[in-house]
């Protein structure tokens, strides 16, 4: 192994260390309310931002320096899988994800396509077994070829449709064969671009059709991974339809769906629909549908997918108290869907990349664990929502009052409510959380 | 009558008038596709932003000249009412829509309180009968008083809920009354501020709750009119529970409640969610649930709810669109959720304001007419969608198809689409129609 | 010439044709306030989205169909060539704009470049001879190439400073050697993405001695054109340094460059900015920097520049309200820095682009000469601020008035402003115009 | 005193203390790079929103509970003087600031209204004597009252400017009684909402004409304090004139101000800006006119100006790095312009605002100082642009290169940057010196 032969493997050296490849805050073993850190946050590297990023960007060029610059097609595309394996074993990170087309080049028709596939999916199951690394999820890419400019399941032409639901096939199948704990689908054509070409019901009821077909096709073969739906509101497409978390479980139920599924909540999607991260978690979670997690940033000033690494403290650690209310992300994980920042165009900067990620983590776990013990915020709102414990409050929570009941009760008093919500001391209760444990 | 003396009746006198006191495109008695404009437009006057609006923003004072000014208490809201049924029989407008708190107002207790509305609701009756006016919908303010500071429905204080509840109780009266054709509510305190002190799924049981409740009085005292529930995604909340249309069929699906509500869409509010206004409109209306409309327009530069007069004619146009294929608008019609700037203070601005807003819609539903008629957009979208009306289309479509079905379609084929969705000759096309019809 | 065989010349046919290949408002010599349509209008083709799209996004592969697919390198320019000019002829539009790199591709090193560059340049200027068209500007391509990632002008590291120059200077003598009326400079990576790696001052005065150069050598060799930079506010660089038209005035100006410097403003970039195209236009206008126009519009919803082409009638129609009230465009033009969407991948789509942007300019044209003519909007400005055109406004004009003169008038009064700014009767009367010109 | 009497004199507890009213990371007298907290950090506390705020927004009717609940008029305005003074001591904040009108009523004339300022600012002056305490700067409101709806300085009405500038004048004088050490101007209302009404250019020279008279009457009378103006691009006007610190530059450099003026930057201001907070004190700094700071909050998710309380330490530190490059703020300060949300009603909740800010400015100051100290930024600058201290980047530097000379230098070169800009490590260093200071 001699891809990233400038880096040693990434160990724990604790804050006060200065080595720039060294974790400051991630230790796998260490237990935080009775789990590893390593269980708690299942990290994965993405296999597109980590192996296969070219560093061009609407007005740029590839830019990425690479060991395995000047390979071509298969020859590429095992080089990459070689590689992968070395940078987990480095990172000492345990879960990977991808897209088909990120791990094996496509050809003129889907058979040999499917047939390059298989030989990168045999040797990536080879390294699986003499490494103990494991595939979180995969999926298949419905975006990047021309065929799917009108969408995959919701393309104008039935064609696409066909050809989106067989690459589906196949990546249920790839899924199965390597063990994926998930499948995820993330729809990133499957939107509009104007109405005046649309017909927005047909493209809602194919998006379903295929998604069922997926069920079937799982139940079939007997694939048991967890199916995960990916909201995004924008971007490639104009107008996704899965907008949000609260849009993507709306069309699950619709359809019948939401038994099967669960959503992969991304915190820079969260941001570009106007959310914040940990509101997107919060829905998901309330309607039990919080299954894994894209963890990266986006920037508020800016209006599309930076998909930066995560390092505001802020997001890592209200993102981990939600995941810690969810009881864990239980099947699924912490997939950095995050790539470096052009300007890092080195193979170090890449380590940089999940080394800061990792440890925004574990230092917002770690922050969240003790919030969550000391039932910091917990107790806030029990105090807050105690008038539903007794009295009037327990019989509209019971179903009992009617507005009737309710008006009777009001009807000669003079309701004033003067309770602060004490945000600002709140937040100064976070800072100190944060900085402190 | 005698509060806008220096206005007459408005009246169309055609693209060519320069008097700005007159209709130019707006004709009421009109015939486009088969109905007369007045009944496809269903116009209404919002007593809130016409006759309670003072002018007053975050930085400034009230600055709105008005001829009721120098009166208050019951005095003020008696001089409203003749004011506002004089406005609406100078702008011949059929409909107007209130919230309980702008036509009398609030004294110490409920009971006191609902005495000052039923004298003006037994006021406005009487002109209602005299005048033949009609209420498109009211609502109750939930919102202003300081005991929502925390949310109505969703407020942690059962005190509130149960106030809120006999509000609502009390509009519903107003409604049977009155021959309300709808009821709304907009939850403009309904979300939270931070998580942090927010228990997200015991608001949102509550938010539903209320909502039974008012279905389950609806019903034992016979009100039959249309409930709607109008999505808005943040001010005065920082996250509001109704974000936008898929939202809010979401939350109505999940309680059980889509059979007795439907939207308001507000062109603003779509705004302020990052969507078009048409969009808003043609998720509701796919799924059964666009039952009226809020018509202003937000300014796309600006990130708060500026509620203006209706004059952008290319979203004016693409609503009429959403609305006539929703076979019109049924029992809502397109209210004028929308205020005079404030530097618009005179009293003829508010004509000025009614009368951009009229002509707009006018022309739009003229255009979508000729639209809808000529099978422009629909003869694309037809065209475009065709391999699913045969084929391995239709299967697709019939539910037969599987992803094992699909796969043996493909697997030897290159599919490749290159059939333009042909943007640009749409925008041109629409443009054409805008000028032309 | 068959390139477009598929299209004839484009002709006007009037706002009644249904020919999608025909103009219904540009007719480029009817007579507008005293000069030709195409006197006004200056219309441009841009090089690069017209002849070197190729349609790839963020998360899509290239994907337009193009006459010249194929072929490769030098031959590849040399077909593009041909293919503009016969675009330019069936378009009968007289300017075009290109980027250095768009009409020749780069070598090994900056002579070899060069000398590929000539070669076309050559080939251009002799088809500038035979069909009479004529460059409106050349600038060059500093932001695509990886040396670029940090900046050109503004890189820290010095010897991309010096390529960049080196760049500009061949641009140049390009611009002089084709007769361009302007030479352009965008600063697409000249910026930063975090400031804590950057020494902005630094990078601010090197942005400003090339710009100095470049003025320093265009005297030298007797170029004489319009110097125009071009504001931009976010992408690629996150912070880019020229953010809109009062940033780039305060840049030039502070480096004493606002004598040879006009401003070239796109539509887009405006929206970007948080403001509006016509604010933009008239920031540049009142500081006698209005140089060129970038035609294009961008989406209010989404936060990246999609470079359209421009259909939306009231922008077309305020930003030739602003450019008449400039005396014109001078030596700049109407560039069509638009590109057709990703979905519309035929060659025949260009044309509709182009269609859409020319007409909807031309009606824009027609709109806002009216407006001028009948002293819509001037006789309401004039109106509004006649209290400066005697007494105590005077004196405050004419520098007369103090502190202690203005007290002294003011000081027992009671200063009341009830006049309305009638916005809402404006727009009225701006439909009014849109509509019946 | 007895106006707070529920709280206690906020003392430093340090970080482990539970007491959430004390401080635990501000100790005034704790030495920072040579020179205490209190001289580095200069707060102040801003009397509109501390003492006059009332809780209404734009949806909702005043609900804070305040101890002068009751009082009116120069009562009222008495009372607040009181608390004022006490809340300065219990928070042992030596500096405050306010607008005219935030400290006494306005009367019918501006002679009366005068007399009530004079009242008040008598008073003060004496608390200010036996306190010790320092006013750091006032300012005129010219934006609530109606007069201004169409501007103060930019007013359509020569009455209007003409108040304008005799309430400037009134508190220009107010300054120098008090020893303000600064004099702001903030144009809320100076901008237009329609271009379709608006001299733009006569409003800036109106708006330059009156801040000359302003110099020229500091002079005048003696008044030597810093004339500061600040930026903010819309709300309450949609278009503001001093969109933001580079706007604000030109303008006072066009019209020949920036000798007495320097920028009140506000970092919610920058954040509606489209700006970072940091990056708005950089640019202000590097043109050396960062004159003193409004230190809040905005929410990067909402388009208007929330006034939060800073909490962000990401925000509270990058911005003193900027300041501590300034070399402090000299005659400025970091005056919080923060409002507890609507929710925090109670008097307590103010405390908790301005220790949750100070705290937060003073972790860091401490954070920023280790990095300055540690030259952590500096080094990577230092090292990045090394390549213009010698050979042809030193030529650049001292103007000796042109394009000519720089064309030989790379005419022949392969120049390419592979150099890292480290983005992901230096964001993880900077996590690291915040945790660990």
């Amino acid at each position: 192994m001699a891809y990233f032969s400038e880096v040693d493997k990434i160990r724990y050296e604790g804050p006060k260390s200065r080595n720039p490849l060294a974790f400051k805050y991630y230790r796998a073993e260490e237990q935080v309310l009775g789990k590893t850190m390593e269980e708690h946050l299942r990290f994965a590297v993405s296999y597109w931002h980590t192996f296969t990023l070219q560093g061009n960007d609407p007005f740029g060029l590839p830019n990425m320096v690479r060991p395995w610059d000047g390979f071509t097609g298969m020859e590429l595309a095992k080089k990459r899988v070689e590689a992968a394996f070395e940078f987990l074993d480095k990172l000492d990170v345990t879960y990977f994800c991808f897209h088909d087309r990120d791990i094996a080049p496509e050809a003129d028709t889907l058979r040999e396509t499917n047939r390059n596939l298989d030989e990168i999916v045999q040797m990536i199951e080879e390294y699986m077994q003499s490494s103990g690394k494991k595939l979180l999820w995969n999926t298949a890419n419905m975006f990047s070829n021309p065929r799917f400019v009108h969408g995959a399941a919701t393309s104008c032409d039935a064609n696409v449709f066909a050809y989106a639901a067989a690459q589906v096939k196949k990546g249920i199948e790839v899924a199965k064969r390597l063990g994926a704990e998930n499948y995820v689908f993330w729809g990133g054509r499957e939107g509009y671009e104007t109405l005046l070409n649309t017909d927005l019901k047909r493209e809602l009821d194919n998006q379903a059709r295929l998604l069922q077909m997926a069920c079937d096709y799982a139940d079939e073969i007997g694939f048991t991974g967890q199916f995960l739906l990916e909201p995004k509101p924008k971007e490639p497409t104009k107008h996704q339809y899965d907008f949000d978390a609260a849009t993507t479980i709306s069309f699950l139920k619709h359809y019948g769906l939401d038994g099967r599924f669960k959503l992969n909540i991304e915190a820079n999607h969260a941001t570009l629909a106007g959310h914040t991260f940990d509101h997107e978690l919060a829905v998901s979670r309330i309607h039990g549908m919080l299954g894994s997690v894209d963890a990266n940033q986006g920037d508020p000033l800016l209006g599309w997918d930076t998909d930066e690494f995560p390092t505001d403290l802020y997001s890592t650690t209200l993102a981990m108290v939600q995941i810690l209310k969810n009881g864990g992300l239980h099947s699924g994980g912490l997939n950095f869907d995050a790539k470096v920042r052009r300007a890092s165009m080195t193979p170090t900067d890449i380590f940089y990349g999940y080394i800061a990620g990792m440890d925004s983590f574990a230092r917002g776990l770690k922050v969240a664990a003790k919030l969550v013990e000391d039932r910091v915020f917990d107790s806030v709102v029990e105090e807050r929502y105690k008038s539903y414990q007794t009295g009037i409050g327990k019989e509209i929570v019971d179903g009992v009052a009617t507005l009737q009941s309710l008006e009777d009760y009001v009807i000669d008093r003079n309701v004033v409510l003067q309770t602060s919500g004490r945000q600002e001391w709140l937040l100064s209760t976070l800072n100190q959380y944060l900085l402190e444990v």
